[in-house]
């Protein structure tokens, strides 16, 4: 084996990643791009095109509203049950609807009904802030009867176990967490929390956006409450594909979706006028779903489930312990900082590097001298250079490519070339 | 002119018809099908399957995140400034966002909030049972403060100012109405309720799903606060195309969403862990839109603007005037009933007719003898079949030999062919 730190390791590690052939499913046509913001959008699966053609052309077009007879009306169950196959849940607890932020509010408003009489909501400074904001306007719809209270990460990377203890009592009726947190990609121990969160009675919501596809998630085996996640991530369902939601089998008929819309009626093609809900995860479901959005994610999911979510984790941890290798070597030296755990359990599949230039270096990256490659991380406040390792299609030879391409931007201070305004990158 | 009744009088109808050539732009591949159902689910436009492949290949594949950045983010906003125009509202009064259902949960929340100290909600007996659910939700989750009264309607058409009149009071805080009842196609005076709520100091919520791309809404000349509304109906936006959202500009302000999103956040790319509303309209959006569902939308809007929605409109009523004569002529005899306002001023584009059989009219219309054209049309319970006139594509022969289908299938009573179980028709 070539030594660690040469571009012919980075070759060597491609040709025998026993999971390469993967790259060609998915459209790469740019060589000159390398893309490792797979954890903000994924990119399109090849299969997706022709798919999408069918469900507009035939499914559409030719069979028009007799299609929902003929697979719609299932399609948004059968999606969420192949994806519960990834997320460790049974068939019948995951379904596909409505956005992330919006499932997160009708299992946040359930939980709060169903825990009446507790007052607080915890959360982490690290979650995403719009699961932060949806758990504020509950705090204000309910008329302050809540306080919620974010358990402090000092370093800005992980969450101590025993400070979130601490914040966990018998006025805790929710916790609500992302599994994987978006800046630092620190990874809760899943059932660990679920074990804190049940010994004082508080039920738990997961936002899986950064999980669900990226490491084997276990919600049975960890005793998780609820889960919600975005698809267009790790998933590669495409921009604004639907959110998932998922509530375990026995709370399901305890919790009433706030939302009561038609898809969540028990019976909604018999257009009675007196609200019922739907037995089951169904309940959750409100109105018609984005069909096109919603068929777009099949694809990825055959894919996912051909790779093994198992191998995926593996190649993904030997993928981002290899950039924190390279980071080590090269870049440290140079005024970067890891933004993300050491340590492989704790870290989901995106790495954050952290620099004062971090902005425009990300600049730099993005749009290259003639003859570079393109180079697409996300930049993530104040200082985050964030690098999603989507193992199904992301090579070795992109991570060292990309951290040669830093080395070279901050030795010759070429980052100097953009200007600090912060409008222009996502 | 050949003599009304005849089919040779649709023929002419047809050549006559200045809008014809409208019906080109959209995709009816099988010259046996034709297609009344247009209010459930419009056709597919023949740029659509072009537009979402570029949408597809080149916004999603070739650009993937930098997507948000040229065009993706301005999308749905842009996209709603265009319906605004067929909806008589200022471009920055309309967004395109989440369901039906879910639009009017966060609106009907935030009207309740503002008009706090009201104690009841009206809404009417016709009204779509799912906007009758949301209503109903809110109802439980205020711990029932609220008081839910619906105006009857006695022959299940229409609906009487006087009785909507009477349950309007100082203590309503909020009506929510369909402009066009899905049903009886029966449309309010939107100005008159708009006049009639406004004095007693109640707020106003139009679904305008039915009334969308089928008659010149007005809304701010008639006044009205807030509406919603799906875009899979006359908008042809495709199965599950997003939902759009109306505030009256001065009222934007002082309604606030209960699900503090992402997408309504100031300066969602800031990751300010507190939230605090956008300006205007903005701040009605929560997660991130279905980008391939919303896209899908455009063609559409174009050929709407194109053919002119009082253009339109004149071509419905001649239609659905039409039918009725025919209706009249050829089924009133045979046990058919008009399900609809006679005055084409109180109807909409759909016309239903009331049979007692009407279930297994359906299916022998949907599933033709050998030889005959397949008619779709909708069945709504008990005993109405909907016929659904869409003026850009629906020609008069369309509807001459609906007629004539269903006269034959009574006579022939050729409907005992089919079962009574209503499971399979939607």
């Amino acid at each position: 084996m070539p030594e660690i730190f040469s571009y012919d390791y980075a070759l060597q590690s491609d040709y025998e990643d026993e999971l390469r052939s993967f790259r060609d499913a998915f459209y790469l046509p740019d060589p000159n791009l390398i893309y490792l913001d797979g954890n903000s959008l994924g990119v399109l699966p090849n299969s997706t095109p022709q798919l999408l053609d069918h469900v507009v052309k035939h499914e559409w077009g030719n069979r028009l509203i007799r299609s929902w007879n003929e697979g719609w009306y299932e399609r948004p169950s059968e999606t969420g049950a192949s994806l519960a196959n990834l997320l460790g849940a049974h068939p019948e607890e995951v379904i596909m609807a409505d956005s992330t932020s919006v499932n997160l509010f009708k299992l946040a408003f359930a939980a709060l009904k169903y825990q009446h009489g507790r007052t607080s909501i915890v959360s982490d400074a690290l979650n995403f802030p719009s699961d932060l904001y949806v758990l504020q306007g509950l705090v204000e719809h309910f008329g302050r009867q809540y306080q919620l209270r974010l358990v402090p990460s000092p370093d800005g990377i992980g969450i101590e176990m025993d400070k979130l203890a601490e914040l966990l009592d018998k006025q805790t009726a929710l916790l609500s967490l992302s599994h994987i947190v978006f800046k630092s990609s620190f990874m809760y121990d899943m059932k660990e929390v679920s074990r804190l969160a049940h010994d004082k009675g508080a039920l738990v919501i997961w936002d899986l956006s950064h999980a669900a596809g990226a490491v084997p998630v276990r919600l049975n085996e960890s005793g998780a409450d609820m889960a919600i996640g975005c698809t267009y991530k790790y998933l590669n369902g495409g921009p604004g594909s639907p959110a998932f939601l998922y509530v375990r089998k026995d709370l399901q008929e305890h919790l009433q979706s706030p939302i009561w819309g038609w898809f969540g009626q028990n019976k909604p093609f018999n257009f009675d006028i007196q609200y019922k809900a739907a037995a089951g995860i169904h309940r959750f479901y409100a109105g018609s779903p984005p069909m096109l959005s919603l068929s777009s994610l099949h694809p990825s999911l055959d894919i996912i489930t051909k790779a093994g979510i198992e191998r995926l984790r593996l190649k993904s941890i030997s993928q981002t312990e290899y950039l924190i290798s390279l980071f080590r070597h090269y870049l440290q030296s140079l005024g970067f900082g890891l933004g993300s755990p050491t340590d492989s359990a704790q870290r989901g599949s995106h790495v954050s590097l952290c620099h004062p230039e971090a902005f425009r270096i990300c600049k730099a990256l993005i749009n290259p001298p003639y003859g570079e490659k393109t180079i697409i991380p996300d930049f993530r406040e104040p200082d985050n250079i964030r690098m999603g390792i989507a193992p199904l299609y992301n090579r070795y030879t992109d991570i060292f490519e990309a951290v040669m391409r830093m080395k070279t931007i901050v030795e010759t201070a070429s980052y100097e070339d953009f200007d600090k305004n912060r409008s222009a990158v996502s």
